[in-house]
């Protein structure tokens, strides 16, 4: 795989039906969601990132529903699989069920239980000895917010000179990190940012492409952007970018994947429940992620 | 289950071998120590708490293990099971398959990936959801080190009242969090300590009992600890608390399971490996727990 | 100064009066405190410690309260003061100038605004620059909730060899962080607890004595729970320990000095206003804290 | 002042001498590098920000710097003036005095020491009071890393409609804070980023300005990023960024202040010394800081 992972990549929610707990997969919903995202331009898939829940399925349910982004996907579409486990055995084996169920790339966040105990060292024999073990590419995955680790930025240079291991999706949404890094990284390696606040920054100083949750509800705007940017019209973009910026801040932070699974039901796509513990939406929040959505351009 | 968790238990190790990433779990140590600690005058035993590498193993690995604590336990000792899982129908489904292993009680820690929505409000009905569902008491987890979530202590007292929620584990060490809470918990309501720098001081304050990774290593000093005090010598209670802390300490926090490890083996059990990405211990800090063990009254 | 500071010593407030931002120090209600306390058996007083607004005062009102606390305090009683300031140079000129003042201590908080360069390093030049220029012994002070900073244990050990730095004042309220160090210092350092929520756990490993701010309001239950310990009357100063813990709560975290000055107020003092930044109480929390001072045995 | 603050402003160090303390302010040094700096197309000055180590000076010290920056800038150079203090009363007496001396504009950071109580309400109210009284515009500020503390975003919206509060430098160098509020500013309110690692995206994204540290010692690059920018070739404009970054991070990271110190006797200014807790710089440091100096383009 020496191409590199240009272009916006939606990091699929999951459906849930079945009650207050969200107890069952909806797997037609799942279905669904992929056929209309296929028309709108989109590089591929992150399935079971944090904003599937991933770590809120069994493994059963997260492979059954790599196969369905696999068998769903338009021709062409890259299937990127959250595959990150907290030891690394479990890491390995569940990398190669997610391969067989035909994932293209492994995203792999950190194990970080044993916080005080993640060392550099630590994670760096954590994601060799996964990258050595994996049937395919593994992308770093930097997400402090959910992990309460940082990766370090020098262990991200080193580690991106391991030949399987091909990217990084960063998700803090720190540009003082990407710049730090972004010239000292093999050509063939990608910085993908998980922000949707800093897509365009974030082109603009080297990253190749994006995995953002905001690209369920908005995957439109979201691939203006970057077209954009691309074209060389960076003022154009930049406007493009504070279009975005109300309705990420609405979903990413304010209300979550239970106000993204909303904002999808808005825009033609089936969201469905969240699984508890997040907790469903109040239908005051409902009001403002409708007026955020009739608002995009 | 009326009467409360008095006393000492171990937050058992998992002995692992088989390689630098642990591949497998050493049942024969794992029971040999239990029939070791079966003499030491302790209430019973905590498996599959973090100590336990809990996060690190499969569910049928972890089932096993608790199916060993049940048969090699000695008649009378109490088993608890470490059961919390990111998602509440996980939680549910895995206390009940631990229940039936043998569990006596279920130790839950709170969902903690998505840190930023995990609210009073959420965490309640997570809770109040497992333990309406679950086939044996539950007993709460406060280890904000490794959750990255600390409880909110008003809600500890609000679940205390729910007749299936029967403890808490505080594994933070805060003395202001026990006495905020302690007068306003139900009779029979289990107070029991999680951290082995201040045994005395949560007894004497209140708390009904400790579960202790160091008491893996050094049983003996715990149960003397609460002995004394019970017995009411306070101040000689003091000074063995005192003498537990260095090892505590090094155990605990500077060299964490694999020092805990380590340390068991030169007091006769035998920890076994660590499961990556714990690191195994280097010869320097080997020799600085032989020090301390040797130094242990 | 070879002996240490035991006993209960109030962190005084400094009450303000002039309208909302607090403009000038009421010197007629601070001497009148001064003289009440005098009555309750306490070992001195802290001026000018976190509770006494120190940083929101000029130096020329500092200096002057300390004379007063020397001019009022009754004879025998200690007089601390706080002259800790963010560099070197203004902290040795600052503790000259308390000296004179009066005061036969200072309590030295670290400089905290370059947070991320105040390694143990840089902490220990300070230290040692400043207890080797000062005309009167140092007490550490360790106040993270404040300064952002934990000043490392082991550095307390090692400063605490120094012949003018002769004690610490420990408001995190960590109990590890006594029981880590306290078999560690000389015999004449003295411990000091700055948390009304563990003074009897503090006292009983090792502790000799207590700086509070809740000393302010309830100086009778402080100097009590001291006593019943000495006597060896343990369980009864648990149980007075446990009466004090909510009123400490609520003036301390809950409504932070206001609250505090207001419940000052219902016990005979006069804790005057706050300064801005620091708003004033408002009436619910006033109903709540005149609850909590008439529950006090 | 109804011009916004554009272009760029060093953040001018304070250079000592005298001492392992760095006990006396080197005027000469200070005078010469500003009359050097006035050749290179700056904007203006900040004096005793954070970078010119404005905690560690006596007000006495602070004033005269000022005066000696509004003496020695060229003509149309505005000075900018670090006026906070812990205290609203304070503040305001420091900003007049700071007003006296010449400056422009105040540069007010956030009183942080009670952190706990510096709720929205709080720093409202402070603000207000304090750019109700000063007799020059305030600029609001916002540098967690120092102060423990952020200005909720939406509490910067809210100020920017005070009449004398006309600009926010923002030091923590987010993005997402960045255009969560850009487009709701008042057209006349100036967005000043305060860190080296985004000039570009912040003005791309809608900042007027920046306030730099690393200006003192590569003031041409940082000046040449913005002109690139105005005249829209970006995409040179980011080469140029990235050519920063390495510097930037040395001596604002790695080496904070007392790097910044030696970059700029590379670059021929004079530094000075740092006045103690901060530390001078090793031999190994001074040895990166002369690699990255040569480097710049």
């Amino acid at each position: 795989m020496a191409k590199k992972f240009t272009g916006i990549y939606p990091a699929l929610v999951t459906p849930f039906k079945g009650g207050p707990l969200g107890d069952e997969v909806d797997h037609e919903a799942f279905a669904r969601n992929i056929r209309l995202l296929n028309a709108f331009g989109l590089a591929g898939y992150l399935v079971l990132g944090s904003t599937g829940e991933c770590v809120s399925l069994t493994d059963d349910e997260a492979v059954r529903l790599a196969g369905i982004v696999r068998e769903t996907a338009a021709p062409g579409k890259l299937v990127i699989a959250g595959t990150g486990k907290e030891s690394t055995v479990l890491t390995i084996a569940f990398t190669r069920r997610m391969a067989e169920a035909g994932a293209d790339a492994a995203l792999v966040r950190p194990p970080s239980y044993f916080k005080g105990k993640m060392t550099r060292e630590a994670l760096k024999r954590h994601y060799r000895a996964v990258a050595d073990a994996a049937p395919i590419p593994v992308i770093l995955y930097n997400i402090p917010q959910n992990t309460g680790i940082v990766i370090d930025p020098d262990l991200v240079v080193e580690l991106s000179y391991h030949p399987n291991i091909v990217g990084l999706k960063e998700s803090s949404g720190s540009m003082p990190y990407l710049v730090e890094i972004i010239r000292r990284l093999p050509a063939d390696f990608s910085y993908l940012v998980g922000s949707g606040f800093l897509i365009l920054p974030a082109l603009l100083m080297g990253a190749c492409g994006a995995i953002l949750a905001v690209a369920n509800a908005a995957p439109a705007l979201c691939v203006e952007i970057e077209r954009l940017f691309r074209k060389g019209n960076v003022r154009e973009a930049a406007e493009r970018q504070l279009d975005l910026v109300p309705l990420n801040k609405m979903v990413m932070e304010t209300h979550g994947i239970s106000g993204l699974k909303y904002a999808m039901g808005t825009a033609g796509f089936e969201g469905g429940l969240v699984r508890l513990p997040l907790l469903p939406l109040d239908e005051k929040a409902a009001a403002e992620i409708d007026a955020l959505m009739e608002a995009l351009p």
